[in-house]
């Protein structure tokens, strides 16, 4: 079945409306009519070729969500109608550690939902810029907020389980004192889960001007890190940090803000390495420096459950597609509060 | 009361004979008559000036055993007589959260066993490369290992529980896989001990000679870090690695070999810090990358009792005090299997 899309045919090239297939859903597939899709800073890395590798034509997009409009015969979590989503992956091994533990993000052989190899055509993955989207059901979630919410919970798919999983990997909760550095896609969803989930949460920004936001959006606290004195203050006080800058930055300013046994987790990747951390930032309290990618579906599905529980959605802004390739370079500025979703019914130019 | 002691004047001079001065045992007191203390790279990199910071003159020595000669009043948990070692801090602050989970080393008022300020003369502390030491009974350890082991078991008051504390706490034991690298002082102590906590081991050196040694040691493998075929083979295969090399190195080869959750635990502190680690290699498995400083006091006196019960003790080396410069030049080499001990009943010159 031929659809509309939105993609680039090449890394200099703005990205246009394109014709592409999905196959027709096998035994345990779901086809899903998107409705919304989000706008992560990965897509803009991937399709204008910034990280090595991007095939060509490429459509990204992984914060996915719509309507099943066909299951195969073999589906036994889904049915017609029902709200979805989809996030980061479309496929795994379905048989290794990572996968039995739930943790397919992990899987060496896991497939991301744009510009991996998979049988379909064009032979590699096509996202969520597009009108319709065909996955195994495995990877696919269910939707329980209301459905006037649904385009603010795309960012969910990926901002907000990129967050998610390490809150949850590394305890944050009552009596916890969790940092967010960054406020961004990434962090303004941080700091509306850690707040959620009960910990004390401190905003650190470079920005003075998003103070009130940043405690409009769950901050118990705001920290300008240029501040050195407002720094100093916060000196052994954190039991985790949630680092969210993928530029490349000096992280001994955070790591000796955690206390004995405080982990700081990364989960942007820069294109160039941070500066190397002191040795002795982490041997003198035993802090850890950590890295955490996206979530495995389980928790994934527990983080929709536990946003729709506690109303949470992203800060959105809602674009159509022919604008992509503007909020593209509004995205660059920073200039987004805080996180840009394609209206999908825009595709077909209407 | 005068004792004689080994320590340099300047850092530019070498270790010679020198009279000090122990304070009068008070009511917590031990007073303990040393019999061996080992020999720390902490000792050289001190005495020598290469840290900032040294006062003179300076006493090393932070791996001390003997034998109680006197206690003050209130001293409840030692006699004269018994048989105890004294690690790496002689004094804490003793009420803040560190000191109340037996975590003392991470106090921020810890006290090291030399060059810390004290209300001793000459204002600081003096270590172990003496005839006596006097130390708050909460710092003093119980020595329950044969007597004939005294001298091999100085050693694992530092390169011992420094090894043996990340072991714990990062929980190496049956089913999971260790890596130790380098094998020196730390690095033969954790061999031995992460054998006998039931891992398996993995040991990592540059030097294809020690591979023998390593084995009999206890490491089930040995792999030649140079060589890159065989690193490759054990990719994600490590639960744990502990790091003794503290010279800077290539941490990401090392970080490779974790699992998914892995840790790697720094465990020396290099001069300059390592080249900057890869963040994809801790975001892609979730991987961490710690530091660990020796231990507290309650571990420490634990892995003495898991080392009297299942017989372990350092490989050491004995020398004369009068031996020490030259020991320290051999050191520098690597060439001690794998810890060099003075025996103090030499500090006198006879």
């Amino acid at each position: 079945m031929t659809i509309k899309a939105y993609g680039a045919h090449a890394a200099d090239q703005a990205l246009v409306s394109l014709d592409i297939t999905r196959r027709a859903p096998g035994a345990k597939d779901v086809r899903i009519d998107i409705a919304f899709c989000g706008v992560c800073h990965s897509d803009l890395h991937t399709v204008r070729g910034e990280w090595a590798g991007t095939l060509y034509p490429c459509v990204p997009g992984h914060e996915i969500v719509g309507r099943v409009s066909a299951i195969g015969e073999q589906v036994a979590g889904f049915k017609v109608g029902d709200l979805v989503g989809v996030g980061c992956m479309v496929d795994s091994c379905k048989h290794c550690a990572e996968c039995d533990d739930g943790l397919e993000n992990y899987c060496d052989h896991m497939t991301g939902t744009y510009n991996f190899p998979t049988a379909d055509a064009p032979g590699h993955t096509l996202g969520g810029y597009a009108e319709q989207i065909v996955v195994h059901e495995r990877y696919v979630l269910k939707v329980r907020h209301p459905e006037q919410q649904l385009a603010a919970v795309a960012p969910l798919l990926c901002a907000g389980i990129t967050t998610y999983s390490p809150l949850r990997h590394w305890k944050a909760g009552p009596g916890k004192t969790v940092g967010i550095v960054g406020i961004g896609g990434l962090g303004h969803m941080g700091i509306k889960l850690a707040h959620a989930m009960g910990a004390r949460v401190v905003a650190f920004t470079t920005s003075a001007s998003k103070r009130e936001a940043a405690k409009a959006l769950g901050a118990d606290e705001v920290v300008v890190s240029s501040d050195a004195a407002d720094m100093a203050r916060h000196a052994a006080s954190l039991d985790l940090i949630i680092n969210t800058v993928a530029a490349p930055h000096d992280l001994d300013r955070f790591l000796t803000l955690l206390k004995r046994d405080g982990t700081m987790t990364l989960v942007g990747v820069p294109a160039e390495p941070h500066p190397a951390p002191a040795v002795f930032n982490l041997v003198g309290k035993r802090r850890s420096l950590a890295g955490s990618m996206i979530g495995g579906i389980p928790e994934t599905q527990e983080m929709l459950d536990f946003c729709a529980e506690h109303g949470i959605v992203a800060d959105i802004e809602m674009i159509r597609a022919d604008e992509i390739n503007q909020a593209y370079e509004r995205m660059l500025k920073g200039d987004v509060k805080y996180r840009f979703v394609i209206d999908s019914s825009t595709l077909a130019g209407k």
